[in-house]
């Protein structure tokens, strides 16, 4: 299988001046000061932290992330998984439901780590769970989704399925626990309604993990977490760990729920401008879809449309107030309502730089992020990993 | 720089059962039919095609789109132009307007094929190239792009600017010709609006190279075309070139503006089923906003929602009806509306094919293409590169 390539290989620029453009940033400072401060959250609230790394997906920002009491992860993909074990992480948890068909893949990562754990949500599965560890040998470890609201995969609490799916893993299948997600975070703003969800996502998930142990059933992990219900939660009783992703990076939609401050975001689009439209009143710049993702999730929001992304300055700096990009091609996004003064502030040729809505899908896009620490200079370049196979 | 690490290095599955999920699939037999239909088109009209690669950015496809009479494809990144031309492509047209700091990148990459050019759209990137040109020696190939009706980059047809920036580009810097884009395509499903903007596409262009040519300039090239407009073009009259790109893959839009049949589209996503929700009625798949991408284009095109996609068979027969991917989190998708006889259909651990809204969004997340040819065997794996640098 051939990896992506990458034909026009370049040394690693100096300077955002000299970077090719479109290209990821990464600022170094705000992701360690969003990883100290989730771990500082964490550790208030008596829970370990587990990082999800489906956002940054880079090993880089795994050690920034790590809590060093848990040393373990998240991640959402295979890929992930076996990306991270090989540099060297030992507790990993694929965190989406896994089929019969996917066990030969698990069963070859986990043999390159210490703990490869996924996610079940049936009695079918955890029989071809039981039937495959029985065959093979392998030793698996899973984690009972549970639906806590968000309503995608996972069983709900009160499943009358629950306690046969414990029983049907057999004896060489380990029960690491019960997991959720509140994905319903994603469509609330209030901070009030986003504690509320977080205290029910708790509830249902510590409730689950109460009846497996009434009916005789080790369960020592309790998992739940997305980015918004972790930074409002106000209780992890009964959780044992946290497992938030996109507060490492940030955007512009986890600003507007209210996760962390603009100046926070720490992954950013740089970009050039190429082409005037003044008859128009219009910018294009050469960071459109592929560039900058089609993500609208700020929209709706109840402030500016923020369109594609919100345009700073080299440094990152918000400098031309509500400016976005308003809409997007493959390769060129197009800034409206442009006065003289900004044509002249931003002539062909200039670079800026676009805070995207939402970061996981905007670093998707990349296979490495420039790093930068608040200046011009690029201090490093970190490779991701992309793709499911 | 790094290249983007596929870590789950396995060898190429010999059939979509034993393919890991999520994957694009291409049908090579589509593809080919989809290309010598354009090329017999653009034959009936006597005008010469150059492909657009930006969809499948292959070297295997872009065997199969050229058009032997020209020889010439177009491309949307640097990156790309930097890969057709390692693979033997001599005229490759960049089409997208560049700016100053991009010059020493393209000259580098028009030392590897005989003719790579460019689009610019302003007085001052002409000088600017003068002065490249004369400073480095630099043979830089240039196409004036003309503002055709597409608002996006371009010079209008009628500029004050046109014969100046022309004369500016000095001895040194050769103008290939003019080249227009009719965006404005893609917002228009009527066959006849589509014509009615071929024709302004094709006039604008003309009017502007005989503009040109009246004032002394030699216009060799006069490029136009987007998918939907060359699809409904009656006539090229005064065209050299085609530069549709799309077409190749199609996709949901592409079917819904007419360009071709929804039994035509060659690119697909394979997907497993990863749970079943029974109380909610709901399927979810391993194939989310990564795999998908976000693309909504058929969204309001009259007929039904197909949300992030068509669910068809493992064959890609549309034989489940209307059944579309209705909702898309990064690693999940969600089916909804799910009767009891499609539960049964579609057991957990079962696979789909996903036919995409556009081609381009969603080819753009994979780095390679299982290549099949109307059954279950994987018959080739084709390499696509991503990226800008």
């Amino acid at each position: 299988m051939q990896n992506s390539s990458v034909e026009v290989v370049a040394p690693v620029p100096s300077s955002l001046q000299a970077a090719r453009t479109p290209a990821v940033l990464l600022d170094r400072q705000r992701v360690k000061n969003n990883a100290e401060r989730m771990l500082e959250h964490a550790r208030s609230h008596g829970v370990l932290l587990r990082p999800h790394m489906k956002t940054l997906k880079s090993i880089d920002v795994a050690r920034m992330a790590l809590d060093r009491r848990h040393g373990g992860i998240a991640v959402s993909t295979l890929n992930e998984a076996a990306y991270f074990a090989r540099h060297g992480i030992q507790d990993i948890q694929l965190a989406v439901c896994q089929t019969p068909s996917k066990l030969p893949s698990i069963a070859e990562v986990s043999s390159r780590c210490t703990n490869l754990s996924f996610f079940i949500d049936s009695l079918e599965m955890a029989e071809a769970l039981n039937g495959f560890a029985k065959a093979t040998g392998a030793q698996l470890n899973v984690w009972i989704e549970v639906d806590s609201g968000g309503h995608r995969t996972g069983v709900m609490p009160d499943d009358p399925c629950l306690l046969s799916m414990a029983t049907a893993l057999g004896p060489q299948v380990r029960l690491c626990g019960v997991a959720t997600h509140a994905g319903q975070s994603y469509a609330n703003q209030s901070a009030e309604a986003l504690a509320q969800i977080a205290e029910t996502e708790r509830k249902e998930v510590v409730r689950t993990a109460e009846r497996l142990r009434a009916a005789g059933f080790s369960v020592p992990g309790v998992s739940a977490g997305s980015t918004p219900s972790v930074a409002h939660s106000r209780s992890a009783e009964g959780l044992t760990e946290w497992r938030p992703g996109v507060y490492l990076a940030g955007d512009l939609f986890q600003a507007a729920l209210g996760v962390l401050r603009v100046e926070d975001i720490a992954v950013s689009v740089l970009a050039t401008v190429i082409s005037h439209q003044r008859s128009r009143g219009e910018i294009i710049i050469d960071a459109g879809s592929l560039a900058l993702s089609l993500d609208r999730s700020t929209y709706g929001l109840g402030g500016d449309d923020a369109g594609y992304g919100l345009v700073t300055d080299l440094l990152g700096r918000p400098v031309y107030g509500n400016l976005y990009v308003n809409a997007v091609y493959q390769e060129h996004g197009k800034l409206c309502g442009i006065s003289e003064a900004l044509f002249s502030a931003l002539p062909v040729g200039s670079r800026v730089r676009i805070l995207p809505n939402h970061g996981c899908m905007t670093a998707a896009m990349y296979n490495h992020y420039l790093v930068t620490e608040g200046g011009e200079e690029i201090v490093a370049c970190w490779p991701r990993t992309n793709g499911w196979s």
